[in-house]
């Protein structure tokens, strides 16, 4: 009475099928898996151990292969051959340096209907619960709005308060030592203020939880896009996500507060929809239960992610587009609705935080923590103008790939040199050193003085070496946080900054937001995107003025086209999608202006493609994640899901002994096993009943829901323990259990989703494709003709075919799949 | 050797699930179906007819019926008893008020790979077609753009021009008239040239196309959802639609061109699409057929609509959404950057050629045919206001939930009563008529006089009685076009109208609205909506300002409110979506001010859908349309799709009868068959190899793909021929046979689709849902446990289960299908 397993193992058939893209279909290589015989089987089942994969080649060939390692040395030989054909259809050999890592798990969105779920459902089987339980999921919308909007307006107050103090004192120090001689105080003071806090903030991220690094909106994608990071919407992650970016930025680093606002969000999100909190110590407290699985958490979190953009843009539209889009096969109009609701709560509440912070709590005139409304003058364009804005957008694709380019290889260095958690402090202090120092230098080496009043009155002007009342026009850029210095670089008076300081900085900003983001501290890449495109797009609308020198608006246009250089610089770095597009022009305020802005969105998006994928992309691509592109790739018409399917399967009957659960649990990884019937006459081969996941079988396992054989299985489990679980479920040698329990038998009927989705096994790779995109699917079994599983088809799968454009063409490639 | 058919017909089982909802499901009803023994089939295949339903009941009631009308008469006997069981549940009784009509079929938005279309792909297995192919979808989607701009500015030069004259010339008799006492002059010029011209417009529409009545949203936006509308997206509809509308605004009705725009957009996408033009003559030209499918054809329909609705107002980002957002479960990135694409190009030219028709082309200052952008100040609104601005939406969805019950009272009163031609052109002139008298009435009756200056310098202002420079103040709303009366309503004066002339133009326009929305006549309803609200808003903003005299900013305050207004009354009527919303505020071109837009179009929402649902579902109701929610009913968990489906089948063997063929295409409805192997020991019981569409083997007949039993099958079609007959399939009847041909066999092979998706009989209904929802389904084939057919899910069997929330309380329905 063992579980059966027949055939070769996962790991080969993967291999095999590593190069059937296209046309090119497992049949036609030449040699095929035979399924195990009737007679094997029955050995197999009596001496339970792993079977002996048999591989046979066509006639033609006559040879036969016994194990595993043959048939890799088989593959080997046949490579070229492989390669060849797969030349023909104009597809490219795999590339080994993309690949997907397995331990990224999927969320389960699908909802297992067994019989316990339905006992639960009747609860709640009148109008009244429905109404109510409706209503709740409005509620907790509600709070992760107003959550948000205090956050967002607590880290606005802190880092405002301390950033201008820090800068203050250093202003103090330069303006005396510029008269005093002694200017390396100054400099010392501010490398050293940068080193110590931005060390603190490298530690806290590093040791407490390092999915906090960076701006977080690669995984909250890849989250929405199903697929599960642990540690990801933990406590820890929220206190060094928090922390650590009001520390990032006093440090002095080239980053924003914007992009982890998201994070931020969606941990608040993830929180509130499990209504428990884990302290540190272990303890937890339980409030709610009736939203722990995935499907309700992550409605939640794309509400989080969505108020997290809406409090740092004030762009509510702009956010709930964010959230939506990667989530897009579960988009419903109900849940549009409520992610649309909280991020409007967030802003509101944002708006009303930050004018009460700025002393009027009524005059509601700032709904985000950044934005680029404060033109003086109506943005009005002309057509003529805008042969010059696609101009620039070009150079900001251009300028946007090679960003990329040097931040991945960066990224691919920092993976495999510098990978001790010392060295990642240590190169953030670095980091925060050298900025401080080159902001020192430049300000202290292009002595540019001007007596325009800055547009932020409040802003820090160190005169440093002018007199007259001017003061140091780098002053208003460096002595100030990122989005300061972008308000700057947007409004500064046409005067303020000469084109020698603007193209240093450029330059500097450019190579220190490369080496900034992807360093071990929390930090978003939105601020300094801007502040690059800002910097230079200032240069041209200088240029302009310089060319039409009668021009009566100097200033409009200096802001103007340093508006459109932000955009198309961030469109270059981020490849925009819809609903980066929408945020922009929502931070802009003014949607006639949005016409222009769209556009080089686009067509910076479009030069960029042309050479890179976007940063996120790249982030994700890096990690191994395997997201679920939108559409099948193309040429893959001739896939069927027996080609892409990992086979033989691992199965349980419905009443299944306890010793062959555990110790399947312990030699697979699949997540989710089909359950069949007992078939006397084909042992393994019975008709599917329904597929358990791994999580509730070791719910089963720790709960003990079993007995000997024949005796009345313990039925004294609800679904109220498995949620007890979530989402950090067991682990198989966290569980112990006796010889003699091990002889039981567990009935798996009240457990198992008894109506799991199935295809055939000639199912094209296409359809198969559209209905996991289309369904969340985790797992999706495939049967033969009879009813009979044959193999189970998983994101990793399908996540390895991707398509991408390189110079023009389309290209096709197939990840392989790595344990790290 | 005959097609299987067996047990009842479809109609009876289709009315004892009308009554099974929430947790009763047939199982529990006292009597079941029983298949038709194996016996009887041999019969039933020796003698084709319709074999005798066979029905059983349990053992405790031992009684036997024969025939579908016993079933009919013992459900009538067992209703109240059902009844009360549903009640138990709170579940209401089935209203068969709301229905669906049958003749709506689905959009196959599923593409059928069968070795035709493999065939046809091996065309494209190179990167270089795949590029190609991706390009010319993005070309099709430029032209899409250009087209509606192009027709976008033709519709606003030609409306604005006569419109102009028309309202000259009455203004002319006006002020004649008032001197020289002859006022019946004026009155019976406006009244009859109202009449001539909205009966033209009526006729037109009622005649060529009666699709192209209304503003086309409801149609468009269920075509989206996948119903197939025959005639929306036809030349004919096109005609009926653009000169319709221009007709029936220069006929006075109350009515706009924006919401028509999104149509004709519509029109133009599908017919670049399919790359044919079809005379009236019956000649066709045509160009290129890649794209004849529903799919790719929807997907130019979603860039078509959003292109529409992005030059009618200016709004590419609310134009976008709006097409995606019913199209919601085949969102997908690519699709989006295309349709975004399209409607920037179209918003773009449109900008281009108003800009143009106004003197400076490179100005690019009109992007939309509407907008509310011309403030002369600054948008701000604070704190304080926000109470006032939520008593409005209050109103607003009160009003709006109004003008939907009276006009839904209208609509049926029309199709019960006036459904003749005659009579909805002879309706259609009364209201032009009654439209121009009450103006009339309003503009000598209340003889309201003013002299500051009309916002639009170029309005026609009649004087009327009134002397010394002044003019009539209501003629800033009534000479002119319905667009025109909403600016003036936005930034007319302070001064210039009166309370009591605006409360009758409330009323007035109110009614004037119901009863044209509806008619036999091209209009939208967007425009009117706005005016009503703008015109109240305005009221309440001369009650603010009345309120604070010291206010400095009266001006500011009544348009304000005004803008306010319109938004509340117009997400009042038509329930906002987020797509909606972000038009308005698109529109309104200030995202600041966005927030308190968003604010009161979510109230006047949920305010009006306490009381009804929007105009555009009530309309989709009225016709019976099956378009599917976003999401399963709750308290279905228990139905399963055994208990949804229409069963027994109708099946073909993959070789087939002729004659078998065509009787069964003339005597069922479906049109989709399953198609089984030829199982000998199980006649008609056979495994599933495929599905086979109606359309198919329309077009197999035609072209006559048949032969004598042993002979090899002729193969001289390729999917070109299928796609010569999209989108208008032929009839059964059309088909002519001789006995001789009705005798051959058709080998259906090489035609069906082999991997149809399928679900087992327990698959839950929530589930099934999904599956539809998700993958954008039209017939989804239901199995035994041995990969049997026994029955076919189809959109309608799911469409009707409707849930609504009505005061407060969710509510589930069943609706029934009628045929029409």
């Amino acid at each position: 009475m063992s579980a059966s397993r027949s055939g070769v193992t996962v790991r080969s058939i993967r291999q095999i099928t590593v190069f059937t893209v296209g046309a090119l279909s497992i049949q036609e290589l030449p040699f095929h898996v035979t399924p195990v015989s009737e007679e094997e089987h029955e050995l197999n089942n009596r001496v339970p151990s792993r079977p002996t994969p048999e591989l046979k080649f066509d006639e033609d060939e006559g040879d036969t292969l016994s194990n595993h390692n043959s048939i890799t040395a088989l593959l080997s030989s046949k490579f070229r051959d492989i390669q060849k054909r797969l030349k023909q259809y104009g597809i490219e050999s795999p590339r080994f340096r993309k690949r997907l890592v397995s331990r990224w798990e999927s969320l389960n969105y699908d909802v297992c209907e067994n019989v316990l779920y339905l006992k639960d459902q009747e609860k709640y089987k009148s109008k009244k619960w429905v109404t109510l339980r409706w209503l709740s999921k409005w509620l907790v919308m509600f709070f992760i709005g107003i959550g948000t909007a205090l956050l967002a307006a607590a880290i606005h107050f802190v880092v405002e308060k301390l950033a201008h103090f820090k800068f203050d004192l250093i202003k103090h120090y330069f303006d005396d030592c510029a008269k005093n001689n002694c200017l390396y105080q100054p400099a010392l003071m501010w490398m050293g203020i940068n080193l110590v806090i931005t060390v603190a903030g490298a530690a806290l991220v590093t040791f407490l939880q390092p999915m906090a690094a960076g701006s977080g909106i690669p995984y909250i994608k890849s989250y929405l896009n199903g697929v599960k990071i642990p540690g990801l919407l933990t406590f820890r992650a929220f206190v060094a996500k928090t922390v650590g970016v009001v520390l990032s930025i006093l440090g002095g680093l080239a980053c924003g507060k914007e992009g982890p606002m998201a994070h931020s969000g969606s941990i608040i999100a993830a929180g509130l929809g499990r209504g428990r909190i884990n302290f540190c110590n272990g303890k937890t407290v339980s409030f709610y239960s009736a939203f722990r699985n995935d499907h309700e958490i992550r409605d939640f979190v794309a509400g989080g992610a969505a108020s997290g953009v809406s409090s740092a843009f004030g762009a509510p539209i702009g956010g709930t587009l964010f959230s939506l889009e990667e989530a897009a096969s579960f988009w419903n109009q109900d849940l549009t609705w409520r992610v649309f609701f909280s991020s409007m709560v967030a802003c509101f509440a944002t708006n009303f935080l930050i004018s009460a912070i700025n002393g009027d709590p009524t005059k509601l005139t700032d709904p985000g923590l950044i934005r680029f409304n404060a033109f003086k003058f109506d943005l009005k364009f002309d057509l003529i103008e805008i042969p010059v804005f696609i101009f620039m957008a070009v150079i900001g694709g251009l300028m946007g790939a090679l960003f990329v380019v040097m931040n991945y290889k960066l990224t691919v260095f920092r993976k495999r040199y510098l990978n001790k958690n010392w060295i990642k402090i240590i190169e953030a202090g670095l980091v925060a050193v050298v900025s401080a120092a080159v902001a020192f230098g430049l300000m202290v080496g292009i002595n540019e003085c001007t007596d325009k009043a800055p547009f932020d009155s409040h802003a820090v002007t160190a005169s440093v070496y002018c007199t007259d009342k001017k003061y140091n026009g780098l002053s208003t850029l460096f002595l100030t946080t990122p989005e300061g210095c972008l308000k700057a670089l947007l409004h500064d008076p046409f005067e303020s900054h000469g084109a020698v300081s603007l193209v240093a900085f450029v330059l500097i900003f450019f190579v220190l937001g490369v080496w900034t983001y992807g360093l071990s501290v929390s930090s978003g890449v939105f601020i300094p995107s801007l502040a690059i495109g800002a910097a230079w797009g200032r240069l041209v609308g200088m240029g302009v003025a310089h060319l039409m020198p009668e021009n009566p608006n100097l200033q409009l246009d200096v802001g103007k086209f340093a508006l459109i250089g932000a955009a198309c610089q961030l469109g270059g770095i981020l490849r925009t999608t819809i609903s980066l597009t929408v945020i922009i022009v929502e931070c802009t305020d003014d949607i006639s202006f949005g016409l222009p802005i769209m556009i080089v969105l686009m067509i910076s998006k479009w030069v960029g493609d042309f050479i890179t994928t976007g940063l996120y992309d790249m982030n994700v691509e890096v990690m191994g994640i395997p997201t679920l592109p939108f559409e099948c790739p193309p040429l893959c018409d001739d896939l069927r899901a027996s080609d892409v399917m990992s086979a033989p399967l691992a199965t349980f009957k419905t009443k299944e002994r306890v010793e062959n659960i555990y110790r399947m649990l312990k030699e697979e990884t699949f997540c989710g096993f089909p359950v069949i019937e007992d078939d006397p006459m084909a042992p393994g081969k019975g008709k599917l009943k329904g597929l358990i996941l791994r999580s509730q079988l070791l719910v089963l396992l720790q709960k003990k829901i079993f007995c000997p054989e024949g005796q009345v299985p313990p039925r004294n489990i609800t679904i109220k323990d498995f949620r007890d679980f979530y989402p950090v479920y067991l682990k198989v040698s966290e569980i112990e259990l006796s010889d003699e329990e091990k002889s039981y038998v567990m009935d798996l009927k009240p457990y198992y989703n008894p109506s799991p989705y199935t295809v055939e096994q000639k199912f094209s790779l296409p359809r198969v494709f559209n209905l996991f995109r289309g369904l969340g699917l985790r797992h999706l079994i495939v049967t033969d003709e009879k009813n009979v599983p044959v193999g189970i088809v998983t994101r990793k799968d399908l996540a390895k075919f991707r398509v991408g454009s390189k110079r023009g063409l389309v290209k096709i490639e197939q990840l392989k799949i790595q344990d790290i």
